[in-house]
């Protein structure tokens, strides 16, 4: 099977070798620096202060961005948020769940974010902003240097979650002064899926060192007060961690971020362009595209009936969406272990279906 | 590194295949039969009943506590616990964060729950009762009959942490009227660390149903809707569910739980008998043993000194314990995938230690 989803995706020789091994024990030295290496090489690549943290939460990306409420916004918050998708209804769902003040910015699926979106906000008394900087589910970049400057103007605490565009698309987190950037391991990091990853600045850990958080596990106190020598308060998924690491290092030593970033752009322009050059029945949807993924709609057939035709009969999955956008949106992503290769096989897939009159 | 620790443990060859295979995409109907099957074999392994459900929460067992407490317990409860321990008191804690009302049975460290600590709480009209199968920190496996009876007499919903005991020790969770059973990935059943298992019975079920979650992430009804089609709200540790599904699977083959447990209770006799026999400076520390660990009071050396040693000079890892335990005992694992071979080497080690006047 070959998988162009956006989690888990595929995971590089090395990353896979390391899920072979048996897992250590872990309250150890060893493990220990393990963990302050993952820490450094996070910070390295989210281009953070020297003064920031990184926490690994065993717990999925969603579980990461409830754990950045919980711990960073309170009941005297008054938030403003992106809903252009699922992600940003469940930031929505979270936020009302938690009993934190907030507007709703909803924007139409795969439209980009613009400034008269943010306009009649501005000088409002807002306090915190949280966004996806990548849509995952509708595939829309949304512009985080406006929605940065946004937050500068009016003193918001910016939370941004970079879940599926970390290390797919640049992303600077000390010249946007962002406060918490939240990522997982199983998108761009092409490892298992089990650990979610918090960047936090130190406007977020004076956030934290006020708060009292309503969930334990959850609990960035403890998280950071372990980190500190790098531990966990409780188990962690161990080897998802010493994976990430191998990855890290991995990327760290072909050119970083920078390098990385360009490596997905290449091929998210070499699958867009052979889209059109065979002239396939499918619409990008997205008016502000990540590298990350290309969400199509396809204009001859379900989109849920190729995804399933796509991987019961060419043996490759596509990243099917849920919901009412179940038949009308499928995507391609571009993250994880993948090559030119791949693409010309998923190419060819499409073209033998539509020489099949299936779309 | 051979690993005595009690989690992460050795895994079968088998499940470390698993581990560098890549993870698939799950949202498909191939990952919701294997999660399906995973429900039904922990039902099977912990002699649940028919009606009883099973969840798999990618988190830690410490993850798996709280979620237990934070959807069943309400303050209109009226809870005792038993702190024996370090796991005891996160109870305690856990309690204690989420206002629930409660008495707390301290027992002294290494000493088996006798009637006489339960009689002052008969007709007192408890509602709840929370304790460790196996208090992991100090090696005492409580009389779950004794607690079991308690409940029954007293209409107290019972709350079983399992975490390093289920497939160690035996467990009827029907006979026993436990509403919730708690386990990890990373014990007996030998897969890496990231997921607790949750069963709940009938009783859990109607409480659940009439919870408020304070976490979404925790969030049980969620977790419960979404195993009805074998899946999760959050994309989960994937790999280890995969790994989990091949491990039950392997014990189903083996003979189940009673064939796996008979396992590990000869090899903890195996190692119990071999350091009487060479007369090896450790005390064992508990009054009521389980099959998955020995704790032992080394009366002649530090025991974080014995760990550190034993890992670095003879590459085998025993389990150290932490706070004010750390100098005086150190525990010995007999779960996971080990063999009487690997005790020999073991106690060769501990001999040489001898002899070297070390221990």
């Amino acid at each position: 099977m070959i998988n162009f989803t956006v989690g888990p995706v595929q995971s590089s020789d090395a990353v896979r070798a390391i899920g072979a091994e048996q897992v250590p024990y872990f309250r150890t030295a060893e493990f220990s620096s393990i963990m302050l290496e993952n820490e450094s090489l996070v910070k390295k690549f989210a281009h953070t202060t020297e003064d920031s943290r990184v926490v690994f939460m065993t717990c999925s990306g969603s579980g990461g961005m409830e754990t950045a409420i919980m711990n960073c916004l309170t009941k005297e918050d008054k938030a403003l948020v992106i809903n252009g998708g699922s992600f940003g209804e469940r930031f929505v769902e979270l936020l009302t769940l938690h009993g934190i003040p907030f507007s709703e910015i909803k924007l139409q699926h795969g439209k980009a974010l613009r400034p008269e979106h943010l306009a009649p906000y501005e000088g409002k008394g807002y306090s915190a902003f949280l966004l996806q900087k990548h849509e995952t589910s509708t595939g829309v970049h949304f512009d985080i240097k406006l929605v940065s400057d946004f937050c500068k103007r009016n003193g918001c605490f910016l939370i941004v979650d970079t879940i599926s565009t970390f290390l797919a698309d640049p992303f600077d987190m000390a010249a946007l002064d962002a406060g918490v950037m939240i990522t997982g391991s199983q998108k761009a990091l092409a490892c298992p899926p089990g650990i979610a990853i918090i960047a936090l600045a130190p406007s977020a850990l004076k956030r934290i060192e006020k708060s009292k958080c309503c969930c334990q596990y959850f609990d960035l106190k403890l998280a950071l007060k372990n980190q500190d020598r790098g531990q966990t308060p409780w188990t962690p998924a161990v080897g998802v961690l010493r994976q990430i690491n191998v990855r890290l290092k991995e990327i760290d030593a072909s050119g970083g971020d920078t390098a990385e970033i360009a490596r997905t752009a290449h091929l998210a322009e070499y699958f867009r362009r052979k889209l059109k050059e065979y002239n396939l029945p499918f619409e990008i949807i997205s008016d502000s595209l990540s590298n990350a993924l290309t969400p199509l709609h396809p204009t001859t057939q379900s989109a849920h009936q190729i995804f399933l035709k796509i991987k019961d009969e060419y043996g490759m999955w596509i990243c099917p969406n849920g919901g009412d956008m179940k038949d009308t949106v499928f995507r391609v992503g571009h993250i994880g272990y993948l090559n030119e290769t791949d693409y010309d096989r998923l190419i060819e897939a499409f073209i033998d279906l539509k020489e099949k009159n299936f779309i």
